[in-house]
């Protein structure tokens, strides 16, 4: 197998190697959609599991909704339509008939044109509101707190495997409740859900805050992220949650009986993560070698790798490994032993670093010997002869171990690569040397912000939770400001 | 909460109201697209985990494939296309504009028209074949066993909430092999898979068996399936595995080296199941007061009901209540208390009948002076005393028996509607009075099939597997017939 591309040379043909050659991913027939292969798949389930797991305790249900959104509807909350209108993929007919012309080819139905054109979802606040508007009459049939996990169609012209696609696999949350208060503590609790998955599961440290208008979900009144920062220095967004407000409610009349009799508003929040985690969880703890997976979201944890002459040997081997294997499997673990004759050991030993298997096992004769074995972890590719019947419960620590270190690593990165900058030459410089989240005064203007943007890239990525006030100039206008806000360039 | 009609008064308009009044899905504002309301999606997702683990447990693994077929890949293999040409949603364009004419309305932009049309996938062999040929070089490739949970778009014209809608859930299996053989093999696993997962979860037996070519799946050269036999007498096909043959392989030359150095095309097979099971379940063991769902499926597995006057009452009850939820929820039931004092013990009753909660416990000041409950089971409707220190292993047992009696109801009622007939006037006059699965000769030609649809609309549901060779007359031609094949009428 050809090596990587290293990170230092270009890091953006790393991460796109990288994602074809672990076998997580490829691009389709269909431009700008993704094959999502087992492997990649199989990184995807666990974050489903572990995420539907934190919607269901906090009250939440899934449940599904068309994929189509009839032209009308789509329109009916017009800072949302604009958003999203350029960007979609539009169905006009519902039939192809024989091509007169072309024998055995196939034409579209001039004559199935439909009398209203169906958009694939972008996302679905639309028909959900236009859904909800039948299920809501009084604050008793409030709050509604539903998930969906479904595929969206947003057609991007320039797209990279997981990072950005036309289509992509995502969730959706949509609630409804009869108070701004209640739907903001939802919105902030939504927050703090994506921040523990990727600080948990992910071992990703992020940055909590809140967009400028500009950075906004096109509908929402307030939009709040997290932001998590890449290896090249470069930030990218991982999940947002937005305050709706009653922008929805009004655009579908949603109106409920609140419990005085009066009738008001319904107040809504969405949120959502997609596949792009996958992106995030690359780019942040891979290596030149390939994958680096947190142990809580890599389908193997454990590979073992005999290493035989002749089929004796394996036999002698395979009692060890099975048993290995056994005892790790009731603790809980996911191991695979890899007795294929067809592949060399040192064809094993980089196949499974390019995929990031946390733990890798080798038993050789020697190791038969001294009734131990070899054990290789990929966060740190160190390796440890350790004796057979401690193996297990050392395997169980390092498991953990390799999670938190993971994660260690993460936030060590993080916090040396946020840097507070106070003038605008010292913010383009930090900008080109090291990148990183830039910590720096702005005068809250959209026009200033847009200036930035267009100088430098860069982009403000949030205005962080709690964030501290401090008296400050703005770093391109001079101009007084209250605090600090988060600049990075962006995926 | 109005009364459902009786299903001895019209069975069809039984079952959409009972949909709709077990808050399981209703119609969407999309034409022929259903939202699945979450006690529906929590169905669903049952199913799926039950037939997810399945898959694996054979070897299968899950991955994504893109929801759109460019439509030339579509029509590469020429019967598949052929067979759903006709139902599929076209998207054309990939944006909207500001519509010049109408203040805040959009249209579709004729100036981003797709250069090819594509395709809402409504099967995804297409697909799913171009990129196997991507991934195929020699027999140590094969076997490839694929699933992939979707969404698919069928534009049916005439539509019902699970049983046929324009957009519906399902998963798709598509497996590549070597030989011949070993794609057969594949095909009847699944098959066998299927039965056992809607015999051991949905307690509904089926009959297994084989399709006649006029009702096999487009592009198959075999397709197998399981048919269930519903109250009114009606079959409902619930699941269909194909042997595809080199069909899909020609088409999109998909060849391996066989390990004698030769190339051949590559052996594929499909099977699905979708949300339509979700309407088997409910035609096949509901009743007039609403749902039946078996134990293995229902979201919810007990729900118990205070009866109370005062809050006093509520507090004693609620400690006893508690205790047995905790109890059962150790025993990995779900449970639910319903504790609302918005709505009256009757009302609840109703509805958590109408849901099919397989047990209702119910606690009155009565059940608490005599240290005992009340436990109703919903598939009998019988109710019965029980003294609240055993009232959790009886439950436990309870849900097992459950479980078991719908299974064992719907096998008496299958045999019970399964007959024999031997003249065509028999036939029509079975047709007429029972329906059911009617078991006569044919004389294996597809004019005679398309004769007796014509004129009772039944048709060969299947030729049962492992069939008995029996020397006979076709009951509609009078030629001769080697065996019976099974008839109905179908959903």
């Amino acid at each position: 197998m050809a090596k990587l591309t290293k990170r230092s040379d270009n890091y953006s043909q790393w991460y796109n190697e990288l994602v074809v050659k672990a076998d997580l991913a490829e691009n389709s027939e269909v431009r700008g959609c993704m094959v999502i292969k087992p492997y990649g798949y199989a990184i995807w389930e666990k974050m489903q599991a572990a995420l539907d797991k934190m919607f269901k305790d906090t009250g939440h249900s899934n449940a599904y909704f068309p994929l189509f959104v009839p032209k009308s509807l789509f329109e009916a909350e017009e800072q949302n339509a604009e958003g999203f209108a350029k960007e979609c993929a539009v169905v006009t007919h519902y039939r192809l008939k024989n091509d007169p012309d072309k024998k055995g080819k196939l034409m579209v139905d001039p004559a199935a044109k439909l009398e209203e054109e169906l958009i694939v979802r972008p996302t679905s606040e639309a028909i959900i509101w236009k859904t909800y508007k039948g299920w809501i009459q009084s604050y008793r049939d409030l709050p509604i707190l539903i998930n969906q996990w479904a595929n969206v169609v947003r057609w991007e012209m320039r797209t990279r495997l997981f990072l950005r696609t036309a289509e992509f696999l995502w969730q959706e949350g949509h609630t409804a409740h009869a108070t701004k208060g209640e739907a903001i503590a939802e919105t902030e609790q939504m927050l703090k859900v994506y921040a523990n998955f990727a600080e948990e599961f992910m071992a990703l440290p992020v940055l909590q805050g809140i967009k400028t208008p500009s950075e906004r979900f096109a509908g929402a009144i307030e939009t709040y992220c997290i932001e998590a920062l890449m290896q090249d220095g470069k930030a990218l967004q991982a999940g947002t949650s937005h305050f709706l407000g009653q922008n929805f409610a009004k655009a579908f009349d949603v109106k409920f009986a609140n419990s005085e009799g009066g009738l008001d508003y319904v107040w809504a929040t969405s949120w959502g993560v997609s596949t792009r985690l996958i992106g995030a969880l690359i780019m942040a703890h891979s290596d030149d070698l390939g994958l680096v997976l947190p142990p809580k979201l890599a389908p193997i944890h454990v590979v073992i790798v005999p290493i035989y002459k002749g089929l004796d040997q394996l036999d002698e081997i395979s009692v060890v490994a099975n048993s290995i294997k056994t005892e790790l499997q009731n603790a809980g673990l996911t191991v695979k032993f890899d007795n294929r004759d067809t592949h060399k050991p040192g064809f094993k030993f980089a196949d499974y670093e390019m995929k990031g298997v946390p733990v890798r096992i080798a038993i050789g004769p020697k190791d038969m010997e001294n009734s131990c074995v070899e054990v290789a972890r990929r966060d740190t590719l160190e390796k440890t002869t350790i004796a057979q019947d401690l193996v297990v419960d050392y395997i169980i620590n390092l498991i953990d171990e390799i999670q938190e270190n993971i994660y260690n690593r993460a936030q060590t990165f993080k916090v040396n690569n946020t840097y507070n900058v106070d003038t605008y030459d010292d913010f383009k410089k930090r900008l080109e040397s090291t990148g990183g989240f830039i910590s720096a005064h702005w005068d809250g203007t959209p026009e200033t912000e847009e200036l930035i943007k267009q100088e430098t890239k860069a982009t403000i990525r949030c205005i962080p939770l709690e964030n501290e006030q401090e008296a400050g100039m703005c770093i391109r206008s001079g101009k007084p400001s209250t605090q600090r806000v988060v600049f990075a360039k962006s995926y």
